[in-house]
């Protein structure tokens, strides 16, 4: 693995489009596999890195890597991994030039009140601000993320109050920007929602009991999780042998805005996203813009994969057939030996 | 690589759906490169072994590996092929028990008169017998598959008359059962198609003037090459120097009897097989069940892949709407690890 | 695997340095295991591929590999080869250009009588002849290895006599030049070693009472079997269900012509070949030297590894005294990075 | 890679036998293979991880991973690393446990004035205590190592003084027990051995006239560099533009105390450590053996590799003959397959 340290003052995340996982069992049980199987229904949302984390009553062990959920995980990855009452995993987007081992999430660290498992999708606005804030302190930073900085942040708060879910509570008030985090300390899982609720964060029940949060619902589809409800923009969930308990303050702050392109390009269109079907949501849109934009056409075909039910929706507005124009080779993947001027193809 | 000899008396080999790809090129050139492309585009037809002979002027270099045509093929490999004027390719599909290092194709064999690599779709139903009659005379077999048969049929014809081409006819009379080949000898590409025209093989041609000889034509769009024309049942094509010639003294000799299953399920839905475009026919075929067998229904679904096209044909001829109900995670493939009773899953 | 089939009439086998290794215990046991450990004794005498073919009761399993045992084989692959009561191991010298994967022993074919796999040890000087002879007949060829001869001239003498051992028998009159075999037919296990002796091949019997034939009686030791006897030039000795039997007719039609870099360079010196402990054998060539040529000096340094006793020899002779003058870094392997002008080392 | 976050108040590093390797060059180079080839003559020294850092003026580009030299660099990893004109190389002995990947070295972390990596060889008394503090004060920990203590110190000596040489110079006052650092700062390659000079440390000086520091003196030989000098204990060397400068003042203030094991056990024979050749000190070691405890005996045998200088010299002392009586299998490396009760050898 070769790694770029660029100075951390050039850092841009245009593209932290990642996905989340957690779980909270009373009992200890295979919780890797759950991730695994809820990491995979959400590759969609991050392909350059995989991670998972296991807490085995305060022990963590993790499996990180670079790659495909089935590339950074094997059967006997999983096994090592063992069971636990606690699991945090992350899916991570391909961002070109940062790609960097160390930045692979959860991050896991150590700090005066004992462990903790963090995983992150979005980017802070003051993130540049907070870390040299810290550095000016005598903080050292091994990795180029937001990540690092909120656990510091929180680290901090946590000296000074008597909980992890308070220091997290805290910690919002000094983060800027769209951030859901999935958090395992030796005790707790604690999932958090940015106040404007830019990603989407979910809560589930599995038919044992286990707790689950993650990005989409798709995820709790594949582990067998039922949904509960969304987690509320600036909503701290806290969950630990006492039960489920929910800090809301910062519920309201500021106006809720999900980000568009969780409906147009991000999510699984078998996702539910705050209450709205993707799929739906797609067809809704194609019939808007048949509305819109009528046209003289013979067929509608959609781009695969996120236009397929908006060209379903325009079809059924307009009563031009449906048809299927493109056939993906899916066995494409990111080894293929892409043509070029001196190779296979003709001109 | 693990291979287990099993007896030759008990072979069977009902699943032979592969896929072939040949090119015959005036001049050298990276045939390597047009038969990566080719075999890509022929995958859904063979998953478990890939292979590539390049013919660079009477020198053979090989590639051969279990797995998809991205496991066998790195960039560096095929450098290491170099360029040819010919090239032969094939994919095999994944049968059980049978898998075999020893039996992936192209098979490339030494004889009195030279060397030839050799692509075989299909299976003979007179295997055994001419195996026997081999093995009675001293003959030794590497490998299980009908293949090795057809080479030493064509060898030993080639010892009786006076070129490849014409043993390759003469061999055709002792073969039964289905088999399209594409035979690259030191200096001539040949493509043959059994009396029955059992599976499909068809020629084009490249803007530069190279041949090409495979199993569908969407191997040919994956190489910029223009569709010519399907090779006839009992056809045998010859491609060298002298240009192309044709042997069709077979032809006519038995009913023509394409395999429906090419258009119901092994083509690939942007292929023209014998003169009918595969999407179309899935789409008429749709229709035709509409007809015989209408519902009562609010949504028709199809199953993904090679059910949606009927589907759309099914819902085009009822009038009832067309939608996607099957969201195939594009990610799970041949590593994906399974949940069992004791992992993952609830239930 | 990239291979290259070169002309046949240019092909030379200089180094046909090999180790062979073959088992034939009563009763079904993990052969598998034991051929590996034999053959990580043997290592010494072919690093470019190994192989392992295990008979379980007349079905054969192999696994076989381009490189090092240690890469060739794994705890997983050595299970799937499963227990049998035949096992036939083979590791190859690196030769340049020729090395090819359809290349590597044991050869396996299926012929009119059965199935045979074989490894050889040794060059032909007859291969061409013999090979072009079968070729007029219409045999062809998968390999270009003189080990396909010889199972060819086996199968066509098993055609015209009663038993597998007399087919070798017989084969070894029409066979020139150096050769050392284990063959294993359904149900025996036979070596059989050229009429010159040019190449070491013994006998060992493990406690449980198995009989190993292998190349040096440094892999007898590997496997904790006794040294019985060396094999005698000319012989064909067999194992099957009815014990040992041993043909010697071939026996002194020939000068012992044992090749003399076995002991100066080949061997292991903790084997005894053919008598002598390599070993002591090179101290006593150190020891001849030290007397040949006296020399005035401090100290006496042998290049590893095979020198380092002729070192010894020639100072205890000469009263020198001995010194250890060279280090090699024993983790340099053939990964091993080789700085060139544009990198590295200084100059 | 599985990794085990075990409780930090439980860590123990007996065995933190490791090698250190860095350079500064005036002029960009490749600095990569300098530290490949210094590297793979310290491997002795530590067989779990390896890691280089390249500073390409300011940017820093790393590879690490667990395994051998060979295991973790490949000539394309080399090459990305790029070229440079600093270099910190490390090499880690395999401990039980807590193998880890993040623990791997050099340690790269940012800081308030600037980035750092740290190849860091021994191990702090006062670890747990330092940590403890850091730990009230708000830092988070990534690694359970003592290297990132020793990284935290220097970065809070360095916000209170005007230099990196001088924060290192002053960090070792607070550092207790054995450590050998090599630390690349931006601008400047730092070398500091604790006052005990516990592990050995050197200076060279390549024929371009870029300055090396390293373990031991065969890593010199290794990157065609002349040594210079030993570090002596206490002090701290800095090499940047300026040319070299040394601090002196823990000089003297503890006895000297080398382990003796480096000269036994740990050190390549062919390296000089703080002025002894390793290689004449096992031969005298030998010969003091001979007149403490002389034998009656036929033949002096060492066991290899570390114990057949002692056996030469005291065969030389005892004038009892030298013989070589074990032969390493030099095939055996960390993916031999152990023979088990149920598998291979009789008994």
């Amino acid at each position: 693995m070769i790694n770029n340290f660029i100075h951390s003052k050039a850092i841009h995340h245009i593209h932290e489009e990642c996905g989340v996982f957690g779980v909270y069992s009373q009992t200890a049980m295979d919780v890797a596999s759950l991730a695994y199987y809820g990491l995979f229904a959400l590759q969609h949302r991050g392909q350059e890195s995989a991670g998972i984390v296991v807490n085995d009553d305060g022990l963590f062990r993790d499996c990180r890597g670079m790659g495909l959920v089935n590339e950074v995980f094997s059967q006997e990855k999983l096994q090592a991994l063992g069971s636990g009452n606690m699991v945090v995993g992350h899916v991570r987007y391909a961002t070109t030039g940062g790609s960097n081992m160390v930045n692979v999430q959860p991050l896991v660290i150590n700090h005066h009140k004992g462990r903790m498992a963090l995983a992150h999708n979005g980017n802070l606005t003051n993130s540049f601000a907070l870390r040299s804030q810290l550095e000016e302190k005598g903080s050292i930073f091994h990795t180029t993320t937001d990540s690092e900085v909120i656990a510091y942040v929180i680290v901090q708060e946590r000296l000074k109050c008597g909980s992890i879910e308070e220091a997290v509570y805290r910690a919002m008030e000094r983060l800027e920007g769209a951030y859901c985090l999935v958090i395992s300390s030796p005790a707790k899982l604690i999932a958090a929602r940015d106040p404007h609720g830019f990603r989407p964060l979910c809560m589930g029940k599995t038919r044992e009991g286990a707790i689950c949060f993650t990005s989409e619902t798709c995820a709790l589809d594949a582990v067998g999780a039922e949904f509960v409800r969304d987690i509320a923009p600036g909503e701290v969930v806290t969950v630990d042998a006492q039960g489920i308990h929910s800090q809301q303050g910062h519920c309201g702050k500021a106006p809720k805005s999900l980000c568009v392109f969780e409906y147009i390009y991000f999510a699984r269109p078998d996702s539910v996203v705050d209450g709205a079907c993707v799929s739906l949501a797609r067809q809704q849109a194609g019939r808007f813009l048949a509305m819109e934009h009528p046209v003289d056409a013979d067929v509608v075909i959609g781009v695969p994969d996120s236009g397929l039910e908006a060209a379903i929706g325009y079809a059924a507005q307009s009563g031009i057939p449906y048809a299927i124009g493109f056939t993906k080779n899916k066995y494409i993947g990111r080894t293929f030996i892409a043509p070029s001027q001196g190779r296979g193809k003709t001109a």
